[in-house]
């Protein structure tokens, strides 16, 4: 009999909130021969503050033997900025290779979104995950001092761009509209930009099916909010894929509905699937947090280890959940209830 | 008596045609005492075509000898990317040490904005224009192999950062709200971030009647949609400030709106004006391009060089224009004519 042994890491802030909603409707979509084996790890700002700890050796080990990882939301303002991301979710991103940073976009019937005209939103954006202005490669010399130099190194790898372009060409032509854009800034970086371009119109070639355009990264936020119906799937680097996903968060109704996976698509280590919002020290502990990203969440998920039609049946149960809800505001108990009812019923 | 020295660069595309109704709005605005004396330049892709230069030493000199420099755009799909962007325009911003990027945002009554309920904006980004990742330094190895890696290293300098932000919070000092917001990503790129908020602090001091905010790049981009009229002014990085400025364009009516200034405050080398639009190979010669962007620029050319009234004179001409033009559309030279009327009626 089938099962998943799924690690769950609920984080900090409303991310203990969240998670439990994404567990509760992931129970109720599960077919009944599939059986759920969940471990908590408690990793984040707590942790940190009690031992000093962001992500021990022996943790990180008993991760790999999950089938994938449910996260919550990970930073709190008393831990210094930085200590946590760099520490804990980048770790857990670079040392399990999710190379395949996936965050759709999709603007919900009855949702609000700050676009006028409410444009057709369907895209995906497929951040690469491991390399680029994230690996923390770069050093300041006379810190601190007037003659300070701080650099940042991007490093971008045949290797790494490939896999991520290839992966998302293959994305594209699963999809109905089938068009691949390229983002980046390849008139200013030209040493990378050279190495995108070239392996992005080499691996098109095993793609012919497949309409290619390319943005430079200024001009995409401009068509992210004149024309976002012009998108289907987007490949770019770390830290344009970063930028993009929130402001395709923000213009499809916002990051309390933006779901994405940290995808480690070879298997060898498990991936992980996190709402794109963070903490929210400011409503944790209200009951205001919107779970539905992290519940979406579980649907790439379902998705990942091949369960189609159970994360299909998750996406139904959010369209119809946001198209039939009324103007009360719901605690993220409850909102997490209703969805888990519509996957069950 | 007094005289303007300006150097003309028309450049490409809708350049061409953009750059003449700026200069026919400053001949009308400016006092009968004030001699203007034009120089122009052939730079661009047409030159770099006929004689494979991009800029030549001989103009760099004589660049020098002008109080300002007025640019319409750069770039042609004829010419590999980069050629013109590196060779012309950036290399004109480093040489001449345009440390800052000076780029207001204002939604204009009676303009389109993708945005609902037209939030009230106005507010300025000041992009350091000197440093960051626009400094070419990185490179390649084993290019174009299975195994090439790439680099883009961002140089930050205290020196650099230092003298950017000193004149951000200058600038918010002297405006109604006082609210300076730094923008960076100091929790992943936490060298170069470690330096500019620290520097930020620092000068802060010195400012006390300046409110300050910092912000993620990518939680920038959220509110630059949903809650722009939280920002008064911005400072940030080069590249950060790119991405932000044209998404700033598009909130506020559109590129053909934007106007730019690469000042060396110093006065050492002379300051050059730009739209933030690019060449628009698309429609030039069509008589389509706007040249509001561009008259905007010159609006910035006369602030700095202290024609603080006539400034003013061409806003307030825009203003107008804007909110009392009708549903025609206009030729570029028709809204050059009746700008450059409205100035000096
Ligand atoms: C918290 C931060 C390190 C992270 C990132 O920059 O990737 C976040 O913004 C995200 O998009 O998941
Ligand atoms: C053309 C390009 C090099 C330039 C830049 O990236 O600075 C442009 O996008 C701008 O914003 O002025």
């Amino acid at each position: 009999s089938r099962s998943i042994r799924l690690a769950v890491i609920p984080g900090d802030g409303i991310g203990q909130e969240v998670v439990p909603q994404g567990l509760k409707v992931l129970s109720a979509v599960l077919p009944q021969g599939v059986k759920l084996e969940t471990q908590e790890y408690d990793l984040g700002a707590r942790r940190w503050h009690v031992t000093g700890e962001t992500l021990p050796d022996a943790e990180l080990e008993s991760l790999k033997n999950h089938d994938a990882i449910l996260l919550g939301a990970i930073g709190d303002p008393s831990v210094p900025s930085g200590v946590l991301e760099r520490g804990l979710l980048l770790k857990l991103r670079f040392v399990f290779d999710h190379y395949v940073n996936l965050r759709p976009s999709k603007l919900f019937p009855n949702t609000a979104t700050p676009l006028a005209g409410r444009p057709d939103i369907d895209f995906v954006v497929v951040r690469e995950g491991t390399e680029g202005p994230y690996t923390g490669n770069g050093g300041s010399l006379r810190t601190g001092t007037p003659a300070e130099v701080a650099t940042e190194v991007s490093v971008n790898t045949a290797y790494g761009v490939e896999r991520v372009v290839r992966d998302a060409y293959a994305r594209a032509a699963a999809r109905p509209r089938k068009k691949l854009t390229l983002v980046h800034k390849t008139n200013v970086l030209a040493h990378a930009g050279h190495l995108w371009k070239n392996i992005f119109d080499k691996v098109g070639a095993e793609f012919p099916e497949v309409t290619t355009d390319y943005l430079h990264v200024d001009a995409a936020t401009i068509f992210f909010v004149t024309q976002p119906e012009r998108f289907d799937v987007i490949v770019t680097d770390n830290l344009f894929g970063d930028i993009l996903t929130d402001l395709a968060a923000a213009v499809t109704g916002g990051i309390g509905l933006a779901a994405s996976g940290n995808i480690n698509p070879s298997g060898t280590f498990p991936s992980m699937f996190e709402p794109v919002h963070g903490s929210a020290p400011d409503i944790a502990g209200t009951g205001k947090a919107d779970p539905t990203a992290t519940v979406l969440s579980v649907a790439l998920l379902l998705q990942h280890l091949g369960y189609e039609a159970e994360a299909a049946r998750i996406e139904t149960a959010v369209a119809q959940d946001l198209a039939e809800r009324g103007d009360t505001p719901r605690t993220t108990d409850e909102i997490g209830d209703a969805l888990a009812a519509r996957v069950s019923g």
